[in-house]
């Protein structure tokens, strides 16, 4: 995974953490962006998805409201125009700026979900991602893998509407994710399943060979 | 217009009348209405977009909001979400019913607004509402032709985020009107700007067609 091969662009970098609910990407993200404001002095984002912007928390409210039924198309579209308007008021110019973006969630999260598990086509979520959301693109994109029913219980009860679909839902998920690992650039995969310490070292690993 | 060429699959009709702000859409929409519950017996709908759901409500409050600033092609994704939602929700089980149903508004609102006066790629924004809201497709899409200053004035001075951009945002989306006409199967352009009733009856003559 060359650290030019598909740049974001700017003179920052972009990385993302992403993989099933439960798999402790906000616990690492944190520690991430702890460490990365330490390290690199400059300006440190921690975004998450959707949401990061007005427009993005307000479609938020849509997807994952209890009281909507939604298709896999139109969740696809949303998360889509969330992402977008995140990219062009965040991201873009932050990474124009020199700072370093550390995202929850991003298109793997789209094919994970709404293809994979949601049965969408795949080639045309990707197509549907790169056309309309592919520019800033990750410098790094780490999937945490961690077996389903360890997260299962991490996640404990709370939930919303896409994390209350069942274990079942979760396990094609977590294939969706390993599928985008296999087709995506900048991806790196992570195992999740040992001590959040361990782990943190592993990401800090990955993160360091893009800085 | 062949009838046939591209039908909406159920045996009822798709009619979508569609313009720019002020082209009289929602009166001609409401009188086709009247006349085809009379004339045929069955079920008329009568649908408006972006809207007609609860998803697309809450997605109409986003794009209509004068506080949140969107891009084009935030919108566009917006769009076609509402959009593919009232097929699945409403249009498809309608028309497999038998019945017929009329849309204000429709896949040439996005491509003049949001590609040919907003800026977007039109192939790529003709290509996104085929593979996301492609199916039902309309059995006929009537363009209601007036002249912009004239709309302008019917439409007075209330407006939302989107009618606020002036008059020469409005010049280029009936500019893009009538490139969508040129593109796009099933399209028929009647002049809008004689009396109401006359450009009802022409509004009529086109709907016999595809009965």
């Amino acid at each position: 995974m060359g650290r030019d091969r598909t740049r974001s662009g700017g003179p920052g970098r972009f990385i993302v953490l992403d993989g099933i609910d439960g798999c402790g990407k906000s616990t690492q993200a944190e520690w991430l962006v702890g460490a990365l404001r330490e390290s690199t002095g400059g300006e440190v984002l921690h975004l998450r998805e959707p949401g990061s912007t007005e427009v993005g928390e307000a479609i938020r409210r849509i997807l994952l409201s209890r009281e909507l039924a939604l298709g896999p198309a139109v969740e696809a579209l949303l998360f889509a125009a969330a992402r977008r308007q995140m990219l062009d008021e965040v991201v873009a110019p932050a990474l124009e700026a020199g700072g370093t973006v550390v995202c929850e969630r991003f298109h793997a999260s789209t094919f994970a979900y709404q293809a994979v598990a949601g049965g969408l086509d795949e080639d045309s979520v990707i197509a549907l991602l790169a056309d309309w959301a592919g520019a800033p693109s990750p410098d790094l994109i780490v999937l945490l893998d961690v077996d389903v029913e360890a997260a299962g219980e991490r996640r404990g009860a709370a939930g919303d509407r896409i994390e209350d679909r069942g274990r079942d839902f979760q396990r094609r998920v977590a294939a969706g994710y390993r599928r985008y690992a296999e087709r995506a650039p900048n991806v790196a995969v992570v195992a999740g399943d040992g001590p959040p310490e361990r782990v943190s070292e592993a990401v800090m690993c990955e993160v360091q060979r893009v800085l």
